[in-house]
Order: structure tokens, then sequence, then C-alpha cells
């Protein structure tokens, strides 16, 4: 069987991945829409291999320039509308949003209410709109599968379970670059250390919202949409190896955990083929040559980033658009060398402490908290 | 909604936890029946408790001495033909078969002929006839649900998944009381020493079973025929800590593994209660307080037991059957100390190298063959 899908945002680290997983089951994959940013050789190269019906770049000027230089009878479309008429406007089952930021809010929203599958990646989705994304995907029928490899080891460890039998879901972390560091090692950490992953080669922002948590962060609100838990029911804990991506606790006391060699080619792959497991040729887990996993308690005094995002969570509304809005600012100005890694979560909490939450807000209002915690963290 | 289960076995070690689940869950289970050997003291109380419908004890003597100790409409059975009455002759939907020992297996075998799912405890039932116990059961449309830590694991892991995407399991091993012994030092270990496991307090069979890693390799063969999987599918690691009773790996590189606090009534539980998960007051795992967990390959000079597990598990027919009697009689006649410990799978490989097979046999047949491993065992 064909499965047909759309990428939004298949230049950067998750879209080039999934089309890698395309690549290893040609013939099972049709790919209906593809949709890009800025980086324009990349993505003429994608639009040649895969030949998609539909593409999409950030603007006119780069839609000009690449033109000539895919097959004519791809439309190309540009822009928030382009992104949008990729999204929703395909043949596309299963659209994977793997565009980072705000942009794919409403792109998303236009795929799930044309009744496409979201093989989820971007995080803004649900940390700003999770209550009218998962209100629209209920009402639409349509399936929000995570590609996150923590929310995906959730999701494979709930199969063919009762969710009401789940009494705790726990999201495990590496710790980032600085674990070994205490909270007076951390004021003298400059840019070029926090880059240096332990387990991941990611981009800048994941790299130092790893270091801060706020990563583990955004996953913990994301969770509470995609599994319908409450802030009390989930848990993160330290875990070196990330080996271990996640697990549930049920209410009979077996933990049901999925583990795996770190590849985000198998969560991308298993959303695209759930409820089905096709084959992959990632790195099989070898737990004897592993030899020793590791699980400490998180010390939410050296992560004061986690705790936030906890209480942005249970809190609501805008809260937790402005806690993400926050922190972008605040990781651009550690990155721009303009403020100490210490001042990251000291200007999330200054400007979550100054805004006026606004429950159930609707995309124009969530806009607006997002423009405006930007504006006051730029600002302080 | 009320939940009916019969009971053989009941005053051993898995017979109590299944009626401590039992008295956990109270209200929600009729136990119609129980059957026990020898131990007509604890029966008694177990009869005036739970009050089945049918009873049964080892023989006559023993009937006749508790007659007038349980409630007169309790119908009073014994030896091989009460148990069967037991298994197969009330109104339980669930026969929870934890008797030891091959008299399980026409009573099992007469429970599923009867449309009853077994919660199934009893090694040998699978061990000598797993051909004809799954074939029955698949006949009958009944479920075989295991009880074994490792197997309700695995059971677990398979949730909701496609079986043709299981790649392999694992059955993870403690190691037992000389885990940490080399070849040269396990010459010279006592009974004493033997029965001192590490993580579980067990008979003494069991505990000797767990040091020659005899019951794994038992268990690998129950998972053969539980699973449906070939033994190249089929591992065993070392885990000292006994936190992952047990994982699959599917064919996308994803690991599903279970995992928990050692406490028995977890899988009893689930085997009663699949495919719903009922509350349990065992002790949370706490992966924090845990620490670490240990894994290492496991060593088949070290473990010959297994490895004859494995040679026999290929080579099927009458030779588990045999493996196991003579396996039986080795452990009698270590903890009677007319052997020492090394001399157990000597005794057992001797056994097998002796045995003719036969293939597919018949129910007479495998007892033939258990009698005459038996009597070879005594001889050598």
């Amino acid at each position: 069987m064909m499965k047909k899908i759309a990428v939004i945002g298949s230049t950067g680290s998750i879209g080039t991945q999934t089309l890698d997983v395309v690549t290893q089951h040609a013939g099972h994959f049709a790919v209906e829409g593809l949709a890009a940013g800025t980086n324009a050789k990349l993505f003429v190269k994608q639009v040649n291999d895969f030949k998609p019906k539909k593409a999409s770049v950030a603007n006119k000027e780069i839609a000009d320039q690449i033109r000539h230089l895919i097959p004519s009878n791809v439309k190309l479309f540009y822009g928030e509308e382009g992104l949008v008429e990729v999204a929703a406007g395909t043949e596309a089952e299963t659209v994977v949003t793997a565009i980072v930021g705000s942009a794919g809010l409403p792109a998303t929203l236009a795929a799930i209410s044309e009744g496409k599958h979201i093989a989820l990646a971007n995080k803004e989705t649900l940390v700003t709109a999770g209550h009218l994304v998962t209100g629209l995907a209920k009402e639409k029928g349509v399936s929000l599968l995570p590609v996150d490899s923590e929310h995906s080891a959730i999701f494979q460890c709930l199969n063919g379970e009762r969710m009401g039998d789940a009494e705790r879901i726990t999201l495990t972390a590496s710790g980032g670059s600085f674990r070994d560091l205490n909270r007076e090692q951390l004021r003298h950490v400059t840019v070029e250390d926090a880059l240096k992953h332990p387990n991941w080669s990611m981009g800048a922002k994941v790299t130092i919202d790893s270091a801060t948590m706020v990563n583990k962060g955004l996953e913990v609100i994301e969770a509470r949409w995609l599994f319908g838990m409450s802030f009390e029911q989930i848990g993160v804990l330290m875990h070196p190896e990330s080996i271990v991506h996640s697990f549930v606790e049920y209410r009979d006391g077996s933990v049901i955990a999925q583990l795996g060699t770190p590849d985000m080619r198998v969560p991308i792959q298993y959303a695209l083929t759930y409820p089905e497991r096709w084959t992959s040729d990632t790195k099989r887990l070898s737990l004897a040559e592993v030899g020793k996993l590791h699980f400490r308690e998180m010390d939410m005094v050296r992560y004061p980033c986690l705790r936030l995002a906890f209480e942005c969570g249970k809190i609501g509304g805008t809260a937790t658009s402005v806690y993400n809005a926050a922190n972008e600012v605040a990781v651009a100005r550690f990155l721009n060398r303009e403020i100490p890694f210490l001042q990251i979560e000291y200007l999330i909490e200054s400007v979550l402490s100054k805004h006026r939450v606004q429950a159930e807000p609707d995309l124009e209002a969530i806009k607006e908290a997002d423009r405006w915690a930007r504006d006051t963290a730029r600002s302080l």
C-alpha cells in the first residue's frame, strides 16, 4: 500500500530524516507536498528527487529563483499561504509538521481541517495552542502522531492499553551539555560550551534548550495535550544514556518503556506507518553492549526552567505561549553573546511574571501574547 | 463484572499469591474451584475463606481428614480425577495452573477442552507438551495467559502490536545465587549456598534451577510455544536487578520493555484481568531510587544447562520432557547431598545423550519419556 504524505519544513533536521525514511521504503510512500524556508539549494534537490505535486518556499524571491530548477509540473507556492497549500491542499493522508516556529500552527490547523493525520514535530503547535489543535483533531477524527522520541515512546507504550489504566508518564532527559555542572559553574559557561551536546547533534537552539531544560519543559506541555494527562501525572527523570526514551506506569504497578539507540528516523517512521511497524536499518540496541543505564531525580532547583514549564502548564491559557516566546528571544540573545547563560531563565521568569494570562485564547490572542512576550524579552 | 476463576495448586507460592489478588479485589472475583496437594491446614482455610463450589486434594486420606472442616456445600474430590474436576468442571472462565509438576498437564488439557482460558504457571504444560497444548488452545479459541514475570512481560510488550512485526524477544535473568562465581568455584558450593537467591524468595527446586539456569532454559522453551517464536528469535540477557522483566525488539529497531519491582502478584493479576489492568498495591518502581540497571551477555559456557535447553528445544519432540525430568531428579539428588552442584548439568546432558527422541509425542509417549528420563537420571 502506498502512503501519501506531505512534509512542511523538509530541509530541517526532521524534514531530511523524514525523506531518508521515504527513500528507505521506496515505492511505499508518495510525497504529495514539500515546503521549506530559505535553503533553496537543498530544496531544489528534494523537489527533483521526490517530485511532489505542490511545493512551497519562504518568499517570492526564492520561488522565482528556483522555479526553473524544478520539474514544470510541480505547482510552486510561497509564504504563509504556500505553507497552508502544501499542508492542506494535497492528497496526503499524513502531514509531517517538521517546520520550526509559530508559522507551523495555521498550516497544521488547516491540514487537520482537511482531515489529514498529523505527524507532529512542531512543538509550538501544542505548546501555544494545545486546546485548539486537540479540539479540532478530535472533531475531525484525525490522529496526532508524535515524532519526538519521548512522545513517540509514550505513544508506543500506550499501544493496546486503555487510557484510563495509565497512571503516570515519565519523560527521560539526558541532562544536556551542562548536566555535570552546578549552579555556580553555570555562571561562566560560554556559547561554545553550550553547543556540545553529549548524545545528539542538533541545531543551536535545541542544544541550548536541552541545557536549560526548556526543551524538556516544552515536551511536558506537549505530553499533557497529546495524552490528555494532568501535569501531576507527568514526570521527568534524568537518564544520561538516552536509551530509555520514556515510559508509562499503569495502575497495576507495571511499567512499559520504549528503548532504542538514539535515531530520530525510528519515531518518524513509526508516526508514518502506525499502527504497523516497518523494517528499519537503524542500529539495533544491545543492552549488553551498553552495560549500564543510570537514572536520577530531576533537580527543579538546578533546572528552574523545567519548574517554570510545569507552572505555566498548570496555569494554561497564554502562559505557555509566553514561556516559549520569551525563551526563543532569550536563547537568541545568549547565542548573540548579549546575556550570560543563567540570564535565560531569569528572562523567561521575568516575562512570565509581567504577563496577564488569558484563558482559552484564540489564534489572534495567542499571536498577540507571543508578540508581547518577544518584545518584553528583548527590552529586559 | 465478576470474574470466575479456579486455581489448581492453591497452597503453593503462585496459588497463595493468586488468592491474595482475589482478596485485594473482593467482590470482583468468584473462586469456583480450588485444588491443592497435601497442605491440608492451609487448604481448609482457603476453602472456608473463598467458598469454591468444588475442591480437591491429593488423595482420599486427606479428603476424609478435611471433609468436616469445610462448608458442606463444597463438593470435595481427590487425586488426578479431582484435579480435572476442579480444572474443567466448574463455571470458571479462567483456570490458574499453579500446580507444580507433570500432574498439571491432563488437568490443563481438560480445562482447555472445556473452553477455559489458562493463566499458565505450570511450566511442564508447555515444556513437555507445547505442541498439544497450543494446538488444542488454538482449536478451542482459548488464551494461554502467562503468569511467569518474564513471559507476562513479553505478553504485555506485544500488546496492540502485530506479531509479525516482532523480531526478537529477550528474557532477562538475574543470574541466580552463584552469578559471581566461576566454574572452578562452582565445584565446591553447598546446598546452603545455593538456596540463597539474591532477588526472590522461592522454593528450593526453583532456587537451584535459577542457579543452574535450568529455570531460564525452561522459560525459553515456554516462550517458544507461548509466542510462536523460533529459538533463533529468543535471547537471554543477564540483568542482576530483575527490574526489566523482559523485552521485545521490533523490526523498526524499537524495543518495548516491561519493568517493575519484583512482585509475582502483578503478572498473576494481569493474567486474570487482561486486557484490562486493575489497581494493585504493589510497591511502585522508582528508577531514580534504583539508580542503575546492569546488563551483560549470557555466558553459555558458564551456564551449560541454558545451552542444553536451546539444543533440546530445537530438537523438539520428547527431548524437552527428558531435559525437565532429568533435571528434577538431578536437583533432588543434589538437595539430598548425593551429588555435587556441577553434577546436575552432567546428569542432564548424560540422560539427553542416551535418549532416542520421538517427534510429536502424544501424552502416553511424553509420560514414557519422562519415566525413562527419571529412571536413567537416578541410575547414573
